[in-house]
C-alpha cells in the first residue's frame, strides 16, 4: 500500500454489550467523545483521520489485560496508543474498535543503575526517562527526534540520531512484559545482557507495531554519560560530498555518536525557525562521545576526511547549551518545513541502504525531487545508511500527493535493488505494505502472517497493519 | 530437563520409501553407515550418543530444500549439523530421523568489504571466515572458543570472548536465507544496518536451535581490524576481587574488547597444557581494541581499578604472537581439564546475570563446588555477566553426574532469582528445558510452542529440543 487511499475494510461491529462492560470496568476512563476518538484516530502520517469506536485510558497492566479480554470476547480490534507520533498510519482504526491509550502508564518502575538498565511503563517518553535518571550518571540514547513514548518506540523498532553508535530499539530492549491477544500477561527476556534461552520473543515483539501483543513493561539498556561530548557542523559543496565523508568515517570504524545530513533546504528551514544563521549548503551535524582524548582524536580524523571531500567551515559546539541549540534545530526540521509551507502535509521516505550505496541513493532522490518540482528537504541518519526525503504536499491538490508517492516508490525500489530496506525506523504501518512484499518476498510475508495467526488467531491486535490477513 | 537421562520418546518410523528417495536424489551423499550415524548423533554434551537413521551431506540450498521436502512428506525429523561443537545435546536424534550435514556448504559467498558485511554458507567456520577476509582489513569478532560453524553459532545465538564489545550473534546477523519445514526457500533481513520492515524474523531464527528452519545463507556484520590491540593478564587474591574489577569497568563504560575470568583451577590446567608458567591464582585475561591512544587510556584505567581491588602482576602482550599464545591457552581450558582428568566428561553451567550480581554468583558457585568435592574450574566472559563452571565427572560413577547437575541447578536458580538467564550462549537443547520454564514461565514457553507449531506444524525440525511439544 503506497497509494494515498486507506484500505477499504468494513469496520467490525462494536457491540453495545462490549461498551457496557468497558464502561462498567473503566467508568469515565472509557470514552466515546468525538474529540477523544478523533485524537486517537490519527498520527503524523498524511492519512485521513480514522477514529476508533471508543478509547480506554489504561493505568495498569491489569487494565490492559481486562480491556483485551473484553475485546477478545467480542472479536473487536484493539490499537495501543502512546503519544501519536508514528508516521505510517499505525494508529488509524481501519477496522474500528478500541484504542488503548497507554499515556497514563508513565512510571519509571525501576532503575538498576549498577546494572545499566531501567524498567518503564510504555507511556514514559524518552525525554521523561532521561530527566528521571539524570542523577544516576546514565542516559538512554535512542532519540528519534519526536518525544515519543518508549512503548511506541519499541513497537516501531525506532532509532534516530544516536543509533550509529548505540544501536536501535532492537539492540536496547532487554526484556518485556506483554499482554497477549487473550489477555494473558507474559514476560520475555531477562535483565542479563545476553541469553540463548529459547526463541527471542523480545525481538519478535520489538517492531511488531502492536499486532502481536500490548507491551506493558519495557526493560531498557542505559549507558554511562560520556565523559566528554563534542558536536560539530561542517558544510559541503554537495549532498554527495557530505555522504562520501560519512561513508569513509564508517568504513574506518570511527565511533561517531551522531552523524546527520541536512540538505540546503533543511538548513534553510532550520535557519528561519531557529535563527541559527547557518550557511545554506548541504551539511553534516556530528557528535562525538568518549574520553576527552578519544573525542579529540575522533574530531581530528573527521576534519581530515571531511577536508578531503571539500568540507569546510568546521564549527564546534562544546558547551551543552550550544549543542542543545544545534540538536533542537535539527529536530525542528520537520516543523520548520511545515511552518514554511502552511497547511501542507509531508510524505516521508525512510529507506536504509548498505553504506557504500548511500551517496548514489541520496543524490538520485534529490535529483528526482528537483526534477518533479515538489518542495522537499532531506535529513538523514547517514551513519546508518538511513535518510529521509520529505515531500511537502498541499492536501487540496491530490496530484501532489500522488507525485510524492511516485517519487517515494522510486527511492524505495532503488534501496531494495541495492540490498537495503524500505524502512529504517518508521515501520510499515498502512503505508508500506506493498513495499514490504517487494522487499521481503511473498514467502517471507506469508511466514510473518503465520506468526501473527499463531499469536492472534482472531486478528484483533492492530489489524490491517504491516500486512492484510 | 536438567537430569542426566535422555527423554524417552519413541523414535518415529524411518520409511524405506524415504530412504530410497534420498538415495535416488543424493546417491553416496546419503549414508547409513554406523560410524557416520554415530558421529552425527552426539555433540560436546555429556549425553549418550543418539544416532539419526541416516545422514545426508548437503552441498547447496537446493539439496537442503529437497531433503526437507522428502522428510516432510514422510513426517520424519530433520537435524541440521555443522561441526558438532554444541554443548547441550542439540544434535542428538532423540526422535531418530535425518541428520543434514552442512559442513560441505562451506563457501564464503560474498564479501562486501565497503559495507562491512559478508554472506556465508552455514558450514563456514569462524576461523575459515577470518582467514578468507584477512586481506580486506576486516574481521568477524564473535569467538565462542571452539572453531564452530557459522550456522551452528547462529542457531545457538553464540557469543564468547569478544561479545562484551561487539555483541553476540543476535547483534551480528544481518540477513538469512532459510529453508522452511515445507522445503520453501525464504529470505529475512537485508544488508542494511537497521530496518523496521515487519517482524524481525532474522532474530527469530537466530537462537532457534534448528527448530524453525534450516539456515542456508547467513549475512554477517564485519568490523575494521582495530588500529591497535593490546592484551593483558592480571592476578587477583580471589575470584570476587577479579569480578569486582570487571563490574567497575563495565559500570564506567570502558570499551574493553575481551574480559575473561579464569579461576586458579583453570590457570593450573592451562599451565600444564600450554606451559605458560602463570601464577595459579584467579586472573583476568583482557584485551583492548582501538586507536593507540585509546588503548593506552583503557589500559591505564584498568590498571588503576584492578589495583584498587588487589590486582597485581600486570603483564602485557602487545605482539600478535604473545596474544595468540594467551588466547590459545584460554581456549584450551576445556581440553586442559579433560587432559588432567582422563576419561572424564564435563557438565558446564552457562548462567548470565545482571553485572552487579556477578561477584556474588561466581563466589557462591565456587564455594558450593568446593564443598561438594567435585573437580571443577571456572572460566567466564565476565564483562557480559556470563560465566561457566565446569564440573568434571567420571562417566563410570553416575552419582558424580547427579551431584554436578544438582550444583548446576543451584547456580541456575540463583541466576534466575537475581534477574538473569540459565544460558548466556550455549542454548537450551535437551539439557535446560526445565530451566527454560523456570526462567520464562509457562505462558511464555507456551507462546514459543505456538510459534513452533505455526512454522513447523508436523514438528519435524529438530524435535524435542528447547521444549517438548
Amino acid at each position: 500500500m503506497h497509494a494515498t487511499a486507506l484500505p477499504t475494510i468494513r469496520p467490525r461491529p462494536f457491540p453495545a454489550e462490549l461498551l457496557s462492560a468497558l464502561q462498567a470496568r473503566f467508568g469515565e476512563r472509557c470514552s466515546q467523545a468525538a474529540a477523544v476518538r478523533e485524537q486517537h484516530g490519527r498520527d503524523e502520517s498524511p492519512f485521513d483521520v480514522t477514529p476508533p469506536d471508543a478509547v480506554v485510558f489504561c493505568e495498569s497492566t491489569a487494565d490492559v489485560a481486562d480491556a483485551l479480554r473484553l475485546a477478545a470476547a467480542h472479536g473487536v480490534a484493539v490499537i495501543p496508543f502512546g503519544v501519536g507520533s508514528s508516521l505510517e498510519g499505525h494508529l488509524l482504526a481501519v477496522q474500528g474498535g478500541l484504542s488503548l491509550d497507554l499515556s497514563r502508564m508513565n512510571r519509571v518502575l525501576r532503575v538498576n543503575a549498577e546494572d545499566l538498565s531501567a524498567t518503564v511503563q510504555p507511556g514514559v517518553t524518552r525525554e521523561q526517562l532521561n530527566a528521571e535518571i539524570r542523577d544516576t550518571g546514565l542516559f538512554f540514547p535512542i532519540d528519534p527526534g519526536a518525544n515519543a513514548s518508549i512503548g511506541g518506540m519499541t513497537a516501531t523498532r525506532a532509532s534516530g540520531t544516536n543509533a550509529v553508535r548505540y544501536g536501535t530499539m532492537r539492540e536496547n530492549v532487554l526484556a518485556l512484559e506483554v499482554v497477549t491477544a487473550s489477555g494473558e500477561v507474559i514476560r520475555t527476556g531477562t535483565r542479563a545482557k545476553k541469553s540463548s534461552a529459547g526463541y527471542d520473543l523480545t525481538r519478535l515483539f520489538v517492531g511488531s507495531e502492536g499486532t502481536l501483543g500490548v507491551m506493558t513493561e519495557i526493560t531498557l539498556k542505559l549507558y554511562p554519560l560520556p565523559e566528554a561530548v563534542s558536536a560539530a557542523i561542517c558544510h559541503f559543496p554537495s549532498e554527495g560530498a557530505a555522504v562520501q565523508t560519512t561513508i569513509a568515517l564508517i568504513q574506518l570504524g570511527v565511533p561517531i555518536a551522531r552523524c546527520e545530513l541536512l540538505d540546503a533546504n533543511a538548513v534553510h528551514g532550520v535557519n528561519l525557525q531557529s535563527k541559527l544563521g547557518l550557511r545554506e549548503t548541504p551539511m553534516l551535524l556530528m557528535e562525538f562521545h568518549g574520553s576527552p582524548a578519544s573525542v579529540q582524536e575522533q574530531a581530528e580524523t573527521v576534519q581530515e576526511i571531511a577536508r578531503e571531500h571539500g568540507g569546510e567551515d568546521f564549527q564546534w559546539a562544546t558547551t551543552p547549551e550550544e549543542r542543545s541549540r544545534l540538536w533542537a534545530a535539527r529536530h525542528k526540521a520537520y516543523f520548520s518545513a511545515m511552518h514554511l509551507n502552511p497547511g501542507c502535509r509531508t510524505v516521508t521516505t525512510d529507506t536504509c541502504v548498505p553504506i557504500s550505496q548511500l551517496a548514489d541513493c541520496v543524490v538520485a532522490a534529490k535529483r528526482e525531487a528537483e526534477a518533479a518540482g515538489l518542495p522537499h528537504y532531506i535529513v538523514g541518519h547517514v551513519g546508518d545508511g538511513n535518510f529521509h526525503i520529505a515531500y511537502l504536499v498541499d492536501p487540496a491538490r491530490p496530484e501532489q500527493r500522488e507525485r510524492a508517492e511516485a517519487l517515494n516508490a522510486r527511492v524505495v525500489q532503488r534501496a531494495i535493488a541495492c540490498g537495503g530496506t524500505c524502512t529504517g525506523e518508521h515501520g510499515i504501518g498502512l503505508h508500506k505494505m506493498d513495499f514490504l512484499v517487494e522487499e521481503a518476498g511473498e514467502g517471507t510475508v506469508a511466514l510473518m502472517r503465520s506468526v501473527k495467526r499463531a499469536l492472534d488467531p482472531q486478528n484483533i491486535l492492530n489489524p490491517g497493519k504491516i500486512f492484510a490477513l
